[in-house]
């Protein structure tokens, strides 16, 4: 049962920044976007998923490998459009 | 000893957003941040903070506390100056 709360949560993390990632995409500028958040995040979403696989919790690493996923395209949006901005 | 590590990553996911609440601070801008992206987020975090507490995992709650202060900071800088470069 509690496994399942963890799931939902797991669920809302995940697709937390899959707005961003939208509205990066759609507006083609990420210059607000901190990419230490970003960095900073990816490395404590590694842990957790260490953490969670060693605690046997399945919607710890299941979820912070998707997060990890989304966080990834948001990085290389960012660079992408930071670079073209610049020109 | 697992705890230690999941206490590291919290710290890391807790610390996260600093340098984006910090950007925003700075350049008192945060079009490019997504709104959405930080609602769904403390979302994500209160039901976290629950499945922690229910799991008697006190990375997992303690941190996610962290976290709901440091995002609800972002929210608020992000309300004041989106309506600041409206005007």
């Amino acid at each position: 049962m509690i496994e399942v709360l963890g799931f939902i949560a797991g669920i809302f993390s995940s697709i937390s920044f899959i707005p961003q990632v939208y509205k990066t995409w759609k507006t083609k500028s990420a210059r607000d976007v901190s990419m230490q958040m970003f960095l900073v995040y990816e490395l404590a979403v590694v842990l957790w998923i260490i953490y969670g696989i060693a605690k046997e919790s399945a919607p710890i690493y299941i979820t912070n490998g998707f997060v990890f996923f989304v966080s990834s395209i948001q990085i290389t949006l960012k660079i992408i459009y930071d670079k073209k901005s610049a020109k």
